[in-house]
C-alpha cells in the first residue's frame, strides 16, 4: 500500500498548528504503517512538494501496490496530472484531508482528484490517517485483490 | 451518540445497488452501534424523510447527546435549515455518504452541511458507517467530553 | 396509477386565478381519475404540502404503481430529495404543471425534477390532468406493465 | 392548425432511435392528423431545416391558422428569429420535444421557444404528435376561435 | 394577525448568542403581542421547524387573518412553497429577522420571500418583533381592513 | 442624530408616487424628527444628490452624532466610498428603503451598504422614517451611549 | 447604399404595434430612401428571414456599395456569421433598431453585430431610418469614399 | 431643451484624438444648438465631472425642458443616481455616445442609462450631436410637447 | 468523401488575408481533393452561407459517404442544427480552422461542433485541407470503412 | 508631481487604525514630499471625497504635472470616470493602496484604476507614500520628462 | 525539432486503451521522426511529468529548433509557466492530443496552451503525431527558417 | 533576506523585452542586493521553474530569513502550494511583478499569492527590485525583527 503526502505536509507540527494540530507527518505515518501492520499489509509513504514526483510514485505504483491513501496539500485543487495519473490507477484511491476543506476558504472548496477518488476522508486531523488505511483495506479485500 | 439518515435511506439495499449497495440501512445501523457499544456509548438512530424531524431531533440530542453522526441524503444540497441546527449544536459532528458526491452529478458537489461539519467520510459504502463513529468517539474524546 | 400534488395546490381556483384558473384540484383529480378508469386503471390521488410526505408517497408506491403523474408545485425548484425519490421509482413518471414555468420568473425555469421525468406536460391548466394521465397510460403500455 | 418540425426530424426513423424512437416523420403527422381531422381541423404540416423557412410558414399561417404546434429541433436553443415569428402569431403555441431535453445535455436545457409557447409537451416520443394537436385543439377553444 | 417563526427559532437565547442574544422567542412573541393589543388587534403565533406547516398556517390565515410578520428562519433562503404560500395570501406581509442577513455569509444575501413581502425588517434583535407588529398594523389600517 | 437622504429623495412626493406615495421629504422628516424629540433626542437631516457630500457629513458626525439613519437613494447599490465612510462610524447605522428594493429590478436587490448597517428596514413608505428613529434610539441606548 | 432588413421585420405595421408602431417596412424604406436620393445616393433594399441570404447581400454589396444600414431583427443576438460577413465589408456599416433593446428583455441586450458596426441607432421608430441614412452619407463623406 | 456632458468630456479634442476626434465640445454644442434653433427650440448645455451636479440639473428641467440628449461619459455603466434622476423625467431622453462603446472594453458594454433612455445613437463621432438634437425633436413633436 | 466550407468561406483570398491568406477556397479544395484522389477517394466539395443547406448536403451524405471534413465558418459557435446533423452521420467527422480560434476572440473559443467531430484541427491555414483529407482517411480506412 | 488621496483618507489615523495605522495623512504627505523635494521636485497633495473634484484635478495637472501617484480609497473599485481621467493624462501613474486589498474583502479584489496605472504599490502602510514617490520619479526620469 | 510530451503520456499503451489506444509513446515518437527524417530534420523528444522540466527544455530550445509540437497531457489546463515559455519561444507551436478535449469532460475544454500554440490538432489518435510533425515542418518552412 | 524569482524569469533581457525589459535578472538581482547590503542584510537568491524547488525553499527559509521578495512569474495565478508555504512564513512577504498584470489579460488579473502577501509591487519594472528589497526591511524592521 502506498501513502502519498503533497506539498507542505513535511512541515506539520511546525505550521499553523491551530488547523493542522501538533503531531508531525512522521507521527500520522507510524500510526497508519501500525494499522497496515496489523493487517498484513506494508505501507510506504512518500511526501514530496513535487507534483510530477507524486505523479511518478503513482505509475511505480501501479505494478505493485494494492490501494493509495493521497493526502494531496493544495494540490488538491489545480493539480489535473496528479488526477490523471490516479485515473490510470487501477486500485482503490482514498483522498485524505487533516482539516475540512468545505469549512475553509472557498477555492479550497473544490478538489480535482476527488472525481477520481473512492473516497474521501476530511476533518479529523491526524486520526484520519490510521483510519484511511482501514478503510482503504477493507477497500481493497472488496475487490478481490491481494 | 445521534445517528441521523436523511431522506430515501429507508430505502437502502432496494435503491440504485449499483450505487448504493446491497445492505440495508438497519445492517449499517447494527455495524455502527456496535462500534459504539465497544466504546461504551448507546447509539440512537433516526431515519426521516422530512428535514423538520431531523432538525428537532438535533435540538433534542443538544442535551443529551456527545456527537453527531449525519448522513443527510439530498438534505446535503439544500437544507440550510438542517445546516442551522447543526450549528447550534456544540459537540462534533461528522458528514458521511455512501457515494462519492463528487464523483457524480454536478449538483451533488457542494454540500450545505459540511461548513458546519468536523469532519466528511464520503465513498466508503456500508463501511463508512462504523468508521464514523469511530472517528466520532475519537472526537468527542479529543474535546474531553464523556 | 399515482397522481400528486406538491405545495399549495390546495389552493387552486382560489390562488391567482388569472394564472392558475377557477377549477379546483378535485376538479382536475375527477377528469384524470375518469380518464384513468376508462382505460381500466385505478388513479390515486395525495397532495401535501410537505416534501417528507410526497417522498414517502413515492416510496409506498414502489411496489404497487404502475407509473406516477407529479405537479411538484414549487418543490419543482429545490426538492432534491422528491427527486432522488423518484430516481428510485422503477415505472414512469411525468412532471406536470399547470402554467408554462418557462415563461415566468427566471427561477421557474429550472427544475430538479425534470431530469428523473420521463415526460414534461405544462401550461395546458387544467387540461394537463386527464392529458397526462393518458400519457402516463401509454408509457406503462409502452413498458410492457400490466 | 399547422404543425412544424425542425431541423434533422427529416431523419426520424434513421437518426439515433435509442433516443428518437424508429417510427418516421410521417408516421407522427398522419396521428396527428387524425386527431385533428376527427376534431373538424385540417392539419397542415411542414418540415424545414432552415430556420427563415419556419419563420415565414408562421407569417403566412398569422390569417389563416388557428394555432401551431411545433418541434423546433435544435432551433429550440438558438433560434431567436423563430422567437420572435411566433411572439407576432396570436393563436396559441406548443412546444413539441420526443425526448425530454431536460434530461439530456446541459445545452439543451435551455429553450428559447418557451418564452413564447403557451403549453410544453416533451418526453412522449411519437405519442406527444398527437397529444399535442388535442391539447392544442382545447386551447384553441378555450380562446373562442373557431 | 400572524407572527410565524422557522426552523430553529424555538433554540433562541440558547444557539449562538452573541448573534441572536439571550431573549428567548416567547420573550419576543409576548414584546409583539403586547404591541397587538394595545392596537386591538389579537397576534396568534406558531413556531415551526417544518416548511409544509407553516405553508398551512398562511393557507388557514387566509380566511382569517389581516397581516403577518414572519421570521423564516434559514428557509429565507430556498423555501419556494413558503414563497408561493405568501404570495396567495392577500392581506399585508412582513419579513423580519433578527440579525442583518447581509452582513452575514454569502449565501444568507439571497431571500426567497422577499419578492413576496411587502416590507423587510432586520437587524433590530428582539426589538423587530414589536416594531414589525407595529408596522404591520400601519399597512393593514392603510390597505382599509379591519 | 443623523438622517441622511441620498439621490432624487428631495423629488420625494413628485417622483413616480405610485412606487414612493406622495408625501414630501420634508413630511417625512418632520415625523421622523417628532420620534426623536419626544425620546429627547434632535434629528438632523440632510439630503444631497452627491456622495462626497454625504460622506462629509458621515465624518462630521462622527464627534458628534449617536446614531445614523441612511436612505441611500441609487447609492445603495455602487457607492463603495459611502460604505467605508460608514464603517469608519462607531455608532449604530440603519439603512431606509421607502420601498422593497428586493421585490424590484435585479440590480436593486444588491446593497454595498448593508454589510456596515446594523440594521435594515425597506418597503413601510414614509412610515419607515419614525420607525427606524425609533428603532435608532433603540440600538443607541442598548450600546449605553447618550 | 444598402438597407438591410432581417427577419420578421416584414411584419411591421401589423407586428406588436405597440412595440414597432404602425408603419410598413415599405413605409420606412421610402423615408430612407429619400435622404439617399437627396445626397445623390441610390439605397437598394433587401428583407430577409435568412441569415444566409442576407451574408451573401453583404458579400455581393463588397464591390458595389458604399455603405451598409443593418436592421438585423432578432439574428442581432446570435447571428455570428453576419458578423464575419460585415467585418468583411469595407465600408461603413451603421446596426439599426426600431425600440432600444437595452430597454426590453434581457438576451436583447447583449449584441453579435455591435462590435463590427461603426455606429448604432436604437430606439426612433420609423425616424431612425432617414437618420440612419443620413448618418451613413456623413461616414461615407468623412471616409472619402465617392 | 437639454444638452447633458458627463465626466471628461471638457477634454474633446485634446483626449484620445484617435477615438474622439479633434473638434472640442464647444463645437459639438454649437451644431446641435443649430438644429435646436432652426426648429425653434432653445438648448441649454451642462458639462459636469460630478454625478450629484447632473442629477440636479435633470431635476431643474423637469418643468421647463421639453427633453434631453445627454452623453453620460464614464457615468454610462455605474451612475444608477443619474438612471433614477432620468427615470423621474417625463419628457423623452435621448443616450449619445461619439464611440461605439459595444465595439470598446467589456465593461463598455453595459450602460445603467439605456434601461431609462427612448433612443440611443452611438458611433456617429461629433456628427451624433445635430442628429440626437434631430431626433429628440422628432421625439418631443410626437409625444405632443410644444 | 465531402467538404463542407460554412459561411463566409467563399471569400477567402479576399477577406482579412492577414488572418485567411490569400490562397482562394478553389485552391484549398484543389489541393484537398489530389489528396484524396491519391488515396482513391472522389472528394465532393460543397460551401453555403446557409445552415440549412449544410444539414441537408450531411442527410444527403449518409448513404453515400465514408467521411466528412468540415469547416464550419462562424456556424461553429451557435449552429447546433448542424450539430445534430452530424450527430446523425455515422462515420467519421473532422473539424477544419484555417485559423487558431483558441488564439483569437473569446466568443470564438467555443464550438458547438466539437463534441461531434472526432477530431479537430486549426491554425494551419490552407495547408490544413490536405492535412485534414490524409487525417479522415486514416480515420475511414482504421474503422474498417471501403 | 501630483499626490491625488481618495475618500475618506482625511481620516487616516482615526479610522481602522489596524487596518491603516495611526499615522495622519499630512504625515504620510510629508514623507512623500520630502523624497521629491530631494529629487527637484515639488509635490503638490490634493485630497477629495467627491470622484469630479478628483477628475478636475488630474484635468488640470495634464498641462503642468509630470507624473501622478494617487490613493483612490473606495473609488478604486467603481469609478470608471476616474479611470478614463487617468487614461487621459499622458504622464506616468501610480495606484497606491496603505493596504493589501487582494488579502481583504472579495470586493476589494478588482480595481478599475489598474489598467490604467503603471504601476501598483501595495500594502507598505504609510512607508508606501515615499517608495511611491521615489518610484515615480524613476518613471517620468526614463520617459525622459523634466 | 522538438517534441514534447506531458504527464502520464508514459504510460500510452497501459492507461485507458479505450481512450488513448494500444501503442506506446515510443511508437508515436518513432512514427514523428520518421516523418522528421524524410524531410531532414531531427527530431528530438522529451517526456516528462514535471512542468518545470518541460519549461526549461523550451528555454533550450530558443537557440536550437526550429519549431515545437507539444502534448501537454493534463497540463494544457493550468500550466501558465509553460505558456509563458512557449509564448518566449520564437519558432512555430503545434499544440497536439490525442483525443479530443472537447468531447469529453468539461474541464477538458479550456487550454492555456492554445493561445500561444499556432496551431493544434486533436483527435487523430497515434496518426496525430507523424502529422503533427509534417504540419510543423511546413509552419517552418512558410517562416522561412531552415 | 530571500529573493525568489519563479519560471521563465531566468530568460529576463531576451523574452519579450518591449514588456519586461532588457537588463537581465541577474542585473536586478544585483541592485536589489545592493539594498540589502547598504541596510546591513545579505540577500540570497534563487531563480526556478519548478514550484516545488520554492516551495522546499521557502521552507528552508523558516529558520533564517527575516523576510521574502518573490516574484512567481506565472505560477502567480494558479500555484495553490506555494501560497501555502508563503502562509507557513511567519516573517513578511512582498509579491513583486516587473509589469503590471492588472493591465494585461485577463487571467493574469487574478493571484493566488496575494492573500498572503504582506505588500504588492507591481509594473516598475527592473526598479521594482531595490525598491522591494528596500520594503522589505521596513516592512522586517517594523515587526521588530533583526
Amino acid at each position: 500500500m502506498l501513502l502519498l503526502s503533497g506539498p507542505n505536509l513535511d512541515l506539520l507540527g511546525q505550521r499553523e498548528p491551530e488547523i493542522y494540530g501538533t503531531a508531525t507527518l512522521e507521527d500520522h505515518r507510524r500510526a497508519a504503517a501500525e494499522v497496515a501492520a496489523e493487517a498484513g499489509y506494508d505501507l510506504q509513504h512518500l511526501q514530496s512538494n513535487r507534483e510530477g514526483v507524486l505523479v511518478e510514485a503513482i505509475h511505480a505504483a501501479r505494478a505493485t501496490v494494492a490501494g493509495i491513501v493521497i493526502n494531496p496539500g493544495a494540490l488538491t485543487h489545480y493539480a489535473w496530472s496528479l488526477h490523471d495519473a490516479l485515473a490510470a490507477f487501477a486500485g482503490p484511491v482514498i483522498e485524505l484531508h487533516l482539516s475540512n476543506p468545505a469549512a475553509r476558504e472557498a477555492w479550497r472548496h473544490h478538489s480535482v482528484i476527488s472525481p477520481v477518488a473512492d473516497a474521501v476522508i476530511a476533518g479529523l486531523g491526524g486520526d484520519g490517517y490510521p483510519l484511511a488505511v482501514h478503510a482503504l483495506i477493507q477497500l481493497v479485500r472488496a475487490s478481490g485483490r491481494p
